[in-house]
């Protein structure tokens, strides 16, 4: 009887960590599937899509500007970026850890030109929150891995 | 009895509710302490003591440079920074939110010379990690606010 509650008990252990295993894959592949949302919003210049990608009360916190609270200053920010130049931005997950519905990513990004001259990449952590059902951004700060120039 | 029963589980759920406000003010406070040890250490120019209030396996995402993983690598980054004059740095938390023994802390620094003058300011984002009884900086990233010179 001890030996069947044993083996119950191992088995029991084996399927939870399987399921929390499946979790875990769960988060990475929707929030590597809403950065290519991210980036295909880019790539057609719109903005107010980039921003529908985050919750209601994110904060984006772009290098070079201060923090953009809500989705109407995240949209402004990323208008900016798209009117600048930005239409290439890939974007590599490093990492991510879940933690209920709440979980953090760190990954970097590259971003080309139209005819694929690298223009600058960079590393990046968003933290990231289920809201109703959908993995938003919640908090995004990123920055350039390019050294400085010489002054 | 029914009557009883709610108050007790009404008292159950303030009691609860109070002691996850605690907890969470808990941390909050250690990681404002870790934050001042941080500038301490680089006041003084100690970047191995900076290194030590990171995990094992942490990772530090500097601007203009690549990830640096691990302690020794951390340090090496610091010592770089110190080096390079950064004495006066200030950290003030926006937020914290833990989930267990994980918790991220969205931030500003500024950076002030030996005289007094501001000489860059910025925002960051922490993941912390409780590891031996003590929260780590487990993910850090930061970047300056100041826009890049018009070219």
């Amino acid at each position: 009887m001890r030996r069947r509650s044993t083996r119950l008990l191992a088995f029991a252990a084996v399927v939870l960590a399987g399921a929390a295993v499946s979790a875990a894959e769960d988060v990475r592949a929707a929030i590597e599937a809403n950065n290519k949302a991210f980036s295909a919003a880019v790539a057609r210049g719109d903005a107010a899509a980039v921003a529908a990608l985050y919750t209601s009360t994110a904060q984006a916190l772009p290098p070079g500007g201060e923090i953009a609270r809500g989705r109407d200053a995240i949209q402004k920010a990323f208008q900016g970026m798209i009117d600048a130049g930005a239409t290439d931005l890939t974007l590599s997950t490093l990492e991510v850890e879940a933690h209920g519905d709440t979980a953090h990513e760190v990954g970097t990004w590259a971003l080309k030109a139209k005819d694929g001259t690298a223009l600058d990449k960079g590393k990046f952590i968003v933290i990231w929150k289920k809201e109703t059902g959908q993995w938003r951004l919640h908090r995004d700060i990123w920055n350039s891995s390019t050294p400085p120039p010489a002054r």
